[in-house]
């Protein structure tokens, strides 16, 4: 077929070439490449928003970010350029000129400004950020729609998409498909009370059941995850989890993100699993450090807790440390005529958070291990030891500060164990589809799930989940 | 604070070393690497599903697969290894030997087994994929939960897999920031009656409201992303939005994946959108075509249109076409007295798919943006030209045989032009966060949404967007 080259079709020159050709043109650059200069660039401009300005009689210095790095450029300006602009904390500006190279302890170039445009006032008594003024994060969390102004969220959100690739990387780097959990889920055993339940909006009342079944958000997408593993072998997922806890706590949202990993196991059973956690926390932890360092590194000397900076240091220096959960509780109940645990520990009861507490003190503020549970307190699906039906080839990796930050398991692949397992928990006709798993060509596999904002909190040292997540939604709360 | 090493603590070495001791110990290889030897490897191991299978008297041939590719590594074991062993398409298997080299027109390397381990049966009787049949792509959306388990769908998925990152790799080499729009939005005005609400499942009928207010799921992270550029400068985000679309169509989901991206513009407005979409597009599908053609060279050959072909290579060999609304208008009423449309066209009213599709032929079934709308059919954020305020500086890209793939515009970034129109609209209080975005430090600012699954069909040519996404959602059917 031939292209009909008719009146109103217009052919452009390839757009590469048109991009590069607007970028020349306009000469435009970031603050991040701005004060990475290392010798004179001519004719520049940048777009950017004014974090602090002094005047002097003849001239006028603007710190501008534009949030693509946490560096501030400084510029220059004649005040005669000013004369009569109102610049203020939050106003943001086209600065235009050459960024020279400076000696000063504080910055190596400067952009001496031929021209600055005011592009958007900020009326200083109206806007909630002060100048000069470092602000608490629950300050800042009062405004969700301008925290990423914040010289501090925007760290925290350069980190979460520093932090997003090197996860994406480790993955695809070892041969793990990427694929996308469904959020909306037919499934309901998992969370019980705890799941967030969907309908049109406007539908009346017979129209309820739009998807013919009824529809919640997903809780994991595990088992979802296993159908995809069950012909690709080794998968990853990234995405939104729901739960509708009725409560408050440092370390719990309503709408979070999970890593998600299922493979195929050759083998070497639970110990590759904790050998792709440990490797996967270790490698996206070092690429910040590498990558990010001026991010990360502030949250470090501002925030962090002697106690998380003790773990970060730990959890690159040291292999983490493992125990059995038979272990934890003999070290537990040993410990108990010492300290008053809340809860008394005791064999085949969950651990409390006083208890992952010890067990933290103990490795010395190591993340630790917890393997082989009692198979009574974990899901149907996980796997029990050929030596002890009792327990299960699982595992909860705790972190200091932050508590569980990774679960997962060996999953139950013998058809006729998981075929008992269901039909005692009356779940057989419903998950019909994940017994076919194991009656097509089952496999031995298993997987994990990790908290990506307990990941954050963990690295940056963060005792508030809702600070390293851009829009948290909790009970009481879904602002925007 | 100095490491207890305490009774229940153990240390174990650096978990990299032991990972790779791991894969060393089992010589564990995917059938990726298999085929890709170029010389003998010895004592592999390989775990896979059976895909084929023949037998002669003394060898058995046996055709694997792991998902890790779309090749299949032949495996050649003696008789008497798999003697009263029932093998079948669909069993899951380890085989153990060398990888050698063979001149075969099929192949390069074969698997001389020297073991073959059942892992999991699979009855030929009650599987639902047949020996050596090609099963068409709507009996396999019947069994969501195996279709990985077949050649054309985990094709599908690798190709899912590198398109996503394909897209990040695009942006973060753009110095785009990736973040996380909300799912759970307190939003409802932009999709109206197509909106999904959201409440706890087992609330009582007081506890209906958990977040103090309405919740819905997101139909678009677009303001939520205006809020983070204007601290970030460059945004993008990949995640699911959702419509409450009552209808069945083949470009048509309840949940589907969006790109949506959002940038500071510093002059050239629209026309560099345009370009960042174009250079997206071709990107993507050139990664796809260099790293993955034989998977995407398989649906090119076997179930692409004409059109569809003509449309691929179009989109890689030449710019697209652009055209404003009104010549798209001039051509559709030139060309109606030739054609009989369903709909007529008339200047104001939104284009319909049989407008879409001349429009496509126009351009000879290259991709078309169509820029330039009139404000009355667009959203209350798009920015109204200075030289005609009836139009608003808009883009929508069609692309032959999937139609719409991209909207997009420039943003109202004045203060007094937003407040009248939400004022007018009656939004002004819910909306006063977005407002306030344009109180502080406004930017010239656009951004675009892109349909995930929708340029998947387009590049591979697939008519049904539920053939492109693992876990299909639409009305009347939420599989698992």
């Amino acid at each position: 077929m031939l292209f009909r080259q008719n009146v109103v079709v217009r052919l452009w020159p390839r757009v590469a070439t048109v991009s590069a050709a607007v970028r020349t043109l306009t000469s435009r650059i970031t603050v991040r490449d701005a004060v990475a200069a290392t010798s004179t660039r001519e004719d520049v401009s940048v777009l950017g928003w004014v974090k602090n300005m002094r005047k002097q009689k003849e001239l006028v210095f603007i710190d501008l970010n534009d949030g693509s790095t946490a560096a501030r450029l400084q510029v220059v300006a004649p005040s005669n350029l000013l004369r009569g602009v109102h610049l203020n904390v939050g106003c943001s500006v086209v600065a235009k000129g050459k960024i020279v190279p400076v000696s000063l302890a504080s910055q190596d170039v400067e952009l001496a400004a031929s021209q600055v445009q005011l592009l958007g006032t900020c009326d200083p008594k109206k806007y909630p950020f002060k100048r000069g003024k470092i602000h608490g994060v629950e300050y800042l969390r009062q405004f969700p729609h301008l925290r990423p102004q914040t010289g501090v969220f925007s760290r925290v959100l350069r980190l979460r998409s520093a932090a997003t690739m090197a996860v994406h990387r480790f993955f695809q780097d070892r041969g793990f498909i990427n694929f996308h959990t469904p959020i909306i889920s037919s499934s309901d055993c998992e969370g019980a009370g705890e799941l967030f339940e969907i309908r049109p909006s406007q539908a009346a009342e017979d129209e309820k059941r739009f998807f013919s079944t009824d529809a919640f958000l997903t809780v994991s997408g595990q088992l979802h995850a296993e159908a995809v593993t069950s012909g690709m072998s080794a998968v990853y997922t990234f995405g939104p989890t729901f739960r509708a806890e009725k409560s408050h706590t440092k370390r719990h949202l309503s709408e979070f993100y999970m890593v998600e990993a299922e493979t195929v196991l050759h083998g070497s059973g639970l110990s590759e699993l904790l050998c792709l956690v440990e490797d996967l926390y270790k490698h996206t932890l070092e690429v910040l450090l590498k990558d990010n360092y001026d991010d990360i590194n502030y949250f470090h000397e501002t925030i962090c807790s002697d106690e998380a900076k003790i773990s970060i240091l730990n959890s690159i220096e040291r292999p983490f440390a493992r125990m059995t959960y038979s272990e934890a509780m003999d070290e537990l109940e040993n410990a108990a005529s010492k300290n008053s645990f809340h809860t008394q520990p005791q064999w085949g009861d969950d651990l409390q958070r006083d208890h992952e507490l010890h067990l933290l003190s103990v490795t010395g503020q190591l993340p630790v291990f917890i393997t082989d549970f009692p198979a009574a307190i974990k899901p149907f699906y996980a796997r029990t030891l050929d030596s002890d039906t009792n327990i299960v080839s699982s595992v909860d990796l705790l972190v200091p500060g932050v508590g569980e930050v990774v679960g997962g398991s060996v999953r139950e692949e013998r058809e006729t164990v998981l075929r008992d397992r269901l039909t005692r928990l009356g779940l057989l006709e419903k998950y019909q589809w994940y017994l076919d798993l194991r009656r097509f060509g089952t496999v031995p596999h298993g997987g994990f799930g990790l908290g990506f904002e307990r990941l954050l909190q963990a690295f940056l040292g963060v005792a508030d989940i809702r600070d390293v997540i851009p829009f948290p939604r909790y009970l009481g709360s879904c602002q925007m």
